[in-house]
């Protein structure tokens, strides 16, 4: 049963009179379940809580996170068929992909709960003292990782479980020992509240401190501004657009004590077509292109908006192939009636752009909600004097820049703003003699792919997911594999600390057995 | 021989019209060399030539980053008399004091070439394919930390070798593979043109491109502001004042691309005195602290400004003690004018705010530019209730907050200003009755300290130097020790690239031989 109502820590609360509802975009109608935004009273109840629990939550052991998080993933899979029905009309997903996305969650929060019981990824760090040194006396020093303090977690639009409640975002804090305050996306927040549910209860039998989890109602941005500007919190994820998420990096970077924000933003992930490529496959490739493009109505962060080749036979062989493939997809829902409205309205911007052709639009009647996907093209040379092609057109649509040759194509790829991927599409022996526009994509992009397709981005360590500006707001980090953990602590230091008196990781006797550096070596040993 | 002028890359250039001079404190008197301020096309020149040079940096070996960082250690020791005659000439500072911070300075560069020379702090990570998996294929994903890009460091006035030119920004940065672009401190100028030129004939004899480094002269902000405006520039760091690292990292935050400032800036270093340690070793802390609140004429970041207990008949021993101890010893020379009449006025402040006696202050004559040591004390609901009190006093100068009670200590700890460090001074056993002194105190500092001083920070991996703001812009990260190597760096991943193509680290072969992380192991291994 959804209530419609916050959790404040482990209690339901609907103290507010503002109110809204879900949307179901494939039947382009209002859901039932009414939801009650949160005031600025529950919002510093969550952050009071939050800071309370903190203080115990911050010293837990590994195991019993790990206890937490998982016992979150075994909530969420009892919620069963609910979870997945309610998923299902606030988004106008198709089941198979609400299963899937639930499968990603569970997985991602039970990865969390192995690294955090098993303990290395503190990064133990010790230096024993050394009395005799000639110089002076060189202490005994003893560093790991510790959390910062509550952390706020937005929900996203386009990954109501994954990137959401309790996504990744939440789970690698959580893990990390921070408190968790999610601003719930109101497109979904009936999904939301079902997982907020299952967190509670998980914290509840864990025996978790009360506010190490509570969850936001909000239809507007006020919610989540007065949570970044909250004193209490220390730190916040983001997933969606550049516009909000700059929003919110601003606001915490003009705090009187600024915070970081690891926003997830907007990317085009530009594909590269090499010429000897383009001349031995280029109908295969468009195929392959054609499902990316609009695979889930085109609505991942990974969709490949841009398509960059040298012009050549091979390189129009691929556009009129792919825009003969791309309309013979069935039209798909996208998330809400706004998103569409969104897409429609960047799609007609782009395409009143000087240059611009229109190569592929599917042109026949769909429902209410669904988006007609195209393809459009483009010379280099207005692809490089107008900004506004760069825009991402969130949806099941691409651009095809045409390239006078290798120079621009480089040049271009040096101009583009910050990316989460970059894809080289090359031939045998092709990329050794593109090594200048390799660097360059690696120069713009978090991951760089080979003869594939960006969309897909697979949950484990080696995965980056961020890169430079606007991708994410700070590139050294990613959002997605057990690395995401570390946007959360920081580095501390015991220096001639009582050993009693220490935590377990940096224990002479190192009772968890985990991965230390001592005095520069990596080893689970004990230290005599 | 200095010239005065700026390092454009390779080139001396002074293209400027504005200059200055630095001064020596001990005479109280201008330096004779007379510098050039750079311009705005030298500021853009030298970012132009970085962005050139970090194509080719960003990619060079290991062992050629670790011969450049030794051999600008090398060239900084030929510098020989001469640099020790100058850094005195512009700080006052002994000429223990210049060998000292040398030989810190050329021990960090060698630390950082045996890094880059080992390869393992990319921290490489790889997953391996699995095309056999049941939901889809698994792709080849491999990671490694990459460079952001040209950096822009700050030097401090208070660390001419060691926090400057070649200190510990600089020598992490060039690890990584940035470039860097010094600003230099006005107060020292001609240490900075120095070991700039030491640099300089570093990157030549070991072939690095140039642009590699530059470094400029600026007598005011301006310099350092174009430069962190420019879209060139990809991170910064800082070490000084809260006031001058807050406008960088603002300047930052708000540039179409915000950027990465990691400032070390202002604390005051608590230091908390425990009941029992005061009853019975109040005359020997005592001793201990007039020695390191004097320190460097008390002008070290981590010198300990605030001394905390409660109000007890030990207490009282202590606050008399040091009062009568702290005059016994002889004042020393300040770094700059400036720098004492900064000190003189932050001291007057402090002293007029309610509450607070002036326990200690060396009356006798001082010679221009030298520092009258003081020590003040104040009631805790005074320190509560006034934010003037918390100001940092650079220099020889230490409060003591006598509380009325150990629930008042743990709420003057707990609204602390974020700082570097924070220091207990306890007795057997006592440290484990005052769990929430220590946890308060753990949410305040980057590094936590037993039983000693602050002051001296030792250079190894497992410091800490950093802390909650304002102690730091970004508590995840150090400035020093080999870890703070990862403000500069951010994480890259591969997916599906040929083998023959991937960066060494990443290759099947492990040519390097370096620690990597294979589908979850630690492991030197090859990939079959």
């Amino acid at each position: 049963m959804i209530t419609g109502k916050n959790y404040i820590g482990n209690l339901l609360s609907a103290k507010g009179n503002k109110t809204f509802t879900t949307f179901n975009p494939e039947l382009n109608s209002k859901n039932t379940a009414v939801f009650t935004e949160a005031t600025s009273a529950e919002i510093d109840e969550a952050v009071k809580l939050a800071s309370e629990a903190f203080k115990k939550f911050n010293k837990i052991t590994g195991s019993k996170k790990a206890a937490f998080l998982n016992t979150i993933a075994d909530e969420i899979l009892a919620l069963d068929d609910l979870l997945i029905q309610i998923y299902c009309s606030e988004t106008g997903l198709p089941e198979g992909r609400a299963k899937g996305e639930r499968g990603r969650t569970i997985g991602q929060l039970r990865n969390f709960a192995n690294l955090v019981a098993e303990g290395s990824w503190v990064e133990a760090t010790i230096d024993t003292e050394d009395l005799t040194r000639a110089s002076q006396p060189k202490p005994d020093i003893r560093k790991y990782n510790f959390p910062l303090g509550p952390v706020v977690v937005f929900g996203a639009s386009n990954f109501p479980l994954a990137y959401s409640t309790a996504g990744g975002d939440t789970a690698s804090a959580l893990a990390a020992g921070c408190p968790v305050i999610v601003k719930s996306h109101p497109m979904h927040a009936g999904t939301g509240e079902l997982v907020a549910s299952a967190i509670k209860k998980a914290a509840e039998k864990t025996k978790m401190p009360n506010g190490v989890f509570s969850n936001l109602n909000s239809s507007g941005i006020e919610v989540g501004q007065k949570l970044v500007l909250n004193a209490g919190v220390k730190a916040v994820g983001f997933t969606g657009s550049i516009k909000g998420g700059r929003a919110l990096y601003d606001l915490a970077a003009n705090r009187e004590e600024p915070i970081p924000v690891f926003a997830e933003m907007g990317s085009i992930n530009p594909v590269i077509l090499l010429p000897n490529a383009l001349i031995n496959r280029a109908k295969n490739i468009a195929n392959i292109y054609a499902g990316s493009i609009t695979l889930g109505t085109g609505q991942f962060c990974t969709n490949p908006g841009l398509i960059l080749g040298i012009k050549s036979e091979g390189l129009t062989t691929f556009i009129n192939t792919l825009s003969k493939e791309i309309v013979k997809i069935n039209p798909s829902v996208m998330l809400h009636s706004n998103i569409k409205k969104g897409y429609v309205k960047n799609k007609e911007k782009v395409v009143s752009q000087e240059g611009v052709t229109v190569s592929a639009n599917y042109s026949e009647y769909v429902q209410t909600n669904y988006a007609q996907q195209a393809v459009v093209t483009v010379d280099g040379k207005y692809f490089l004097e107008n900004a506004t092609l760069h825009l991402e057109v969130f949806g099941p649509f691409s651009m095809i820049v045409e390239c006078e040759n290798k120079k621009q194509l480089e040049k271009i790829i040096t101009n583009l703003e910050g990316q989460l991927t970059g894809t080289i599409i090359a031939d045998n022996n092709e990329l050794e003699n593109h090594a200048n526009i390799v660097n360059a994509l690696q120069n713009r992009v978090g991951r760089i792919i080979f003869n594939g397709v960006p969309t897909g981005v697979e949950v484990c360590e080696s995965m980056v997911h961020g890169g430079p500006y606007p991708a994410s707001t700070d590139s050294r980090f990613t959002a997605v594999g057990i690395g995401s953990i570390k946007r959360w602590v920081r580095p501390f230091s015991y220096q001639d600390w009582p050993n009693n008196l220490l935590p377990n990781e940096l224990k002479n006797e190192n009772p968890l057995g985990i991965l230390r550096t001592i005095n520069g070596e990596k080893s689970r040993a004990k230290i005599n």
